[in-house]
């Protein structure tokens, strides 16, 4: 095990009928709050009106910012900022999934930063400070809700970029499984994938001898393994809703990478996807992930993707590589049972694009299991092509 | 899954060579400190010259409790709540095991209380209040370095008890497995045993649902079977002292205990033993646990001991009686094979004392996986004589 520090103090607030403790928690940081909110559906699921309703009832004043979307845009976060700074925010209210954490995260952090907050993403400027972000999530998928990072798309120079900084820590999160009851079959598949993807990135690391972080991961997977089917067919079902939602946060909030080198490879060819074609992260990550397993299998890897096959899929194989292949095999199945299957080009990736992907994607070190250059990159988008 | 609220802030500093970080650390709060430790094994292995050298060059002014027992008696945490008075200290510098660290925390919260801290224990007061607690952990045990608890004993009234606030959450906690290196065998597996029986008040719950819970649980048991025995052996394998020293840390800082009503049996019925006979809490926890597994048996709880069984001990048969059986055997076992072996006659229990700490455990409701009356822990407390 590598050195490590440790420490997260985000307060999550899990279960049924946790919203009246909403604006208690605001109001430990102040009473003027940035609501953001994505396309609408929490309107239609009646969230938005029991949030706003313990606002007003509280006397928590709020500025709206609507309309954030899958993958969000440097865009709103520039209006984000600007309307914490005419408004006198004093915190950022997230009520929605990853891309509405992340956005007002950012926002959160920009209200500080006199220049572009694009800078965090160019790494032209570091984040110093942030204002206070609460959390009331409505998807099991990126663990933002208790955790450093945060990724927004820019058109512009078509990128999606993550930075990471402790004052992005949400100072609370209120995670209502029911609020994910609404959440549609292959968003909830999209989620499931994203969140297995982030334990893949952290379990699949050069380093061993973490054996308790690999039984956390192995945990982790079969969670998610187990839960998602029964989500997908009882959306109601509340101990599948929960397992997935504490799974998702579980999967990215820092512990699972104490001790460890991770890789993020995959993350990093997929967010290439997510800037170019405004896929859905955790689609884009299901259709990759089991070329790229395939593709840096080797000889230095082959163990640890057996033990990954033996441990998470019970896969008998005595033969490391034979194992290997098979758990690799099982992990496509399993993406493709849950409904995200195809390939990039039935997902409107064009050829001539995977070129400039992979340059992109190998623009700066990539991969630790097995680093990856350029050529790598563009061999696993073709391969998933 | 039951509502629950995670929260908890401490930092955890892990590895080699961290006690540079140290002064910084403790300068957050204070540059007064009042050093907390044990029968001085630390200045047998050089840490106690470390730590105060620490202290010296960073101009960090100290006063010294040392001599603090294993089951921490409340006579030594008056003893330094009338040192940290009398030197204005701002911050306790727990440099042990779990019993220093729960003295220290304890000592922290008497500080700001005017009455007798053995009132918290009592449940005539609470703690509202307590000064910074820094942690340089020795023993893989405890998890006191990241969590809410203290367990002090009275040799006056023949108690030994727990209690848990928020305030008592270390700030900072460094852990450096080369400290454990010089841990001797028994101890090692008397720190494990501790480690595993914490596992096992939360994995064995009357609620049914809480999967990821189950599996993160078995992750932390499989790490304890997987370790001990090599620290026992190969007392300088950093790889196991480091996992155990996780491990440690992550079967109580909260997290293994979300969305489940946990039992606490073994525990209410072990710090009887502590209390009346000096027993080393993973010992007494060691020689209870298999008796206790097997009285609680029965029609409610055998598939979840069967679990157990099955994904712990990879236990194959089918019949769920049959397969809990197997896996309390392999418990056993297993402690034995470590050295924590013998009855609680060999310890030097009376047969005489049994039901007056029966009558002490069940004094107050005892257990949640299977509810136990005075006759209940009689009939453990006879079985494991």
């Amino acid at each position: 095990m590598l050195n490590f520090v440790f420490e997260n103090p985000a307060k999550i607030i899990f279960g049924k009928d946790q919203l009246s403790r909403l604006a208690p928690e605001i109001k430990k940081h102040s009473d003027r709050v940035l609501l953001v909110y994505g396309g609408g559906s929490i309107k239609k699921t009646g969230l938005y009106q029991q949030v706003t309703a313990a606002l007003k009832e509280n006397a928590v004043t709020y500025v709206e910012l609507s309309g954030v979307p899958a993958n969000p845009r440097i865009e709103t976060v520039r209006a984000g900022i600007k309307l914490c700074r005419e408004n006198d925010i004093g915190l950022v209210l997230a009520v929605g999934g990853g891309s509405v954490v992340d956005c007002a995260k950012t926002i959160a952090a920009g209200y500080y930063y006199a220049g572009d907050p694009w800078d965090f993403f160019t790494y032209s400027a570091r984040i110093t400070n942030a204002l206070p972000v609460g959390v009331v999530l409505t998807l099991a998928a990126s663990g933002s809700e208790m955790n450093v990072n945060a990724v927004i798309n820019n058109d512009q120079t078509q990128e999606k970029i993550g930075v990471g900084s402790r004052h992005l820590i949400p100072r609370f999160a209120i995670l209502d499984p029911v609020n994910t009851f609404t959440v549609p079959p292959e968003q909830t598949a999209a989620g499931a994938a994203d969140i297995m993807s982030h334990v893949f990135e952290q379990y699949f690391s050069a380093n061993s001898g973490a054996y308790l972080l690999d039984r956390l991961c192995e945990a982790v997977l079969q969670t998610c393994i187990h839960y998602t089917p029964i989500a997908i067919k009882e959306p109601d079902n509340y101990e599948a809703r929960a397992n997935l939602m504490w799974a998702g946060t579980i999967a990215l909030n820092g512990l699972l990478s104490t001790g460890k080198e991770t890789d993020w490879a995959a993350h990093g060819i997929e967010h290439q996807l997510s800037a170019m074609y405004d896929m859905t992260h955790g689609l884009g990550l299901a259709l990759l992930i089991p070329h790229w397993m395939e593709y840096v299998l080797n000889e230095n890897t082959a163990g640890k993707l057996a033990e990954y096959a033996r441990n998470v899929w019970s896969v008998k194989d005595d033969d490391d590589f034979t194992a290997a292949r098979r758990g690799i095999q099982l992990t496509r199945d399993f993406f493709q049972a849950i409904g995200l299957t195809g390939t990039l080009k039935d997902q409107g990736v064009t050829a001539e694009s995977l070129p400039l992907m992979a340059e992109k994607a190998a623009a700066r070190p990539l991969g630790s299991f097995k680093k990856l250059d350029v050529q790598d990159v563009l061999n696993i988008l073709q391969a998933a092509y």
